[in-house]
């Protein structure tokens, strides 16, 4: 087992000998998500005040709304929520590359192979070169989007990974 | 301005209050990713152990592997991640509905033009039925892409929301 593994282990028996919160209901009891990017400084209970039980959290490199609209519409049309939030940050590493530099390390790191089953599979690493304007260009898109309804209230947002503040941008 | 951003502002300013961790690095300190669901009974760093700065933490609809394999690429190719931590969960949402239920209430609650327009995109929104079977095929998926070298290490989990519990499968 690796330590990682070990560290999950304890951090199990440690948070379920005191848990307390096994009647909570499968649908966020405060009818809202938030989006925002895997990155390891972020937490999200935390930075932006979520109870256990009332969010959904949907996490991906950048806080990309594309890549996670499955999980959004699944969020709203067959759990009920009603709000996004949406919540990149400074320091992203999704600002650092393009997708040359990804698809080139890919064949670099991993081979021809690998290099084919990225093109294969079309795969668009969704990288951005300016932190607000791609807050509002996601925020756009889900107001585009037909599969996120009007009545739906969207928020963009800047996470601070320097001064752990978090402030609205849209 | 709603209530939830309401709740993110102040949050923000009593977690930035305290913040001490502004000099972390863009890298997980412990090189591992945990891929799990957006659902909102899940804590990840609470329930997993992940101090702030470790991991990176991905979450979609039903922890699924397909959907998280771009961030899981970035991840391991551009931030240096070695090891996946995969947990989904009892009482998932996933384990509720097919496809065609979902097809059928964009259709319903949005109309015709979302529901083109999910049609255009293809969208599989990859339920599953058998919730210890979807952990081991999820790490087969990942064990077969060629994106993810053999070096990475691969482990599979429940949390149990019920118990706060998380438990190894695979």
């Amino acid at each position: 087992m690796s330590a990682i593994q070990k560290n999950i282990e304890t951090a199990s028996e440690n948070y379920s000998a005191s848990f307390t919160k096994g009647h909570l209901a499968l649908p966020p009891a405060k009818k809202y998500l938030v989006l925002t990017c895997m990155d390891a400084r972020i937490d999200p209970a935390q930075a932006f005040g979520i109870e256990l039980g009332d969010a959904h959290v949907i996490r991906n490199a950048g806080a990309s709304a594309r890549d996670g609209l499955r999980s959004i519409v699944i969020s709203e049309q067959l759990l009920g929520t009603q709000e996004i939030v949406l919540v990149k940050h400074t320091g992203c590493g999704m600002l650092t590359f393009t997708n040359d530099d990804a698809y080139g390390l890919v064949e670099k790191n991993l081979g021809s192979d690998a290099a084919a089953e990225l093109k294969s599979r079309n795969l668009d690493f969704l990288p951005f070169s300016d932190l607000e304007r791609a807050v509002n260009e996601d925020v756009e898109y889900l107001r585009d989007t037909k599969l996120v309804p009007d009545s739906v209230t969207i928020s963009g947002w800047i996470y601070e990974v320097e001064t752990g503040r978090t402030r609205r941008v849209v």
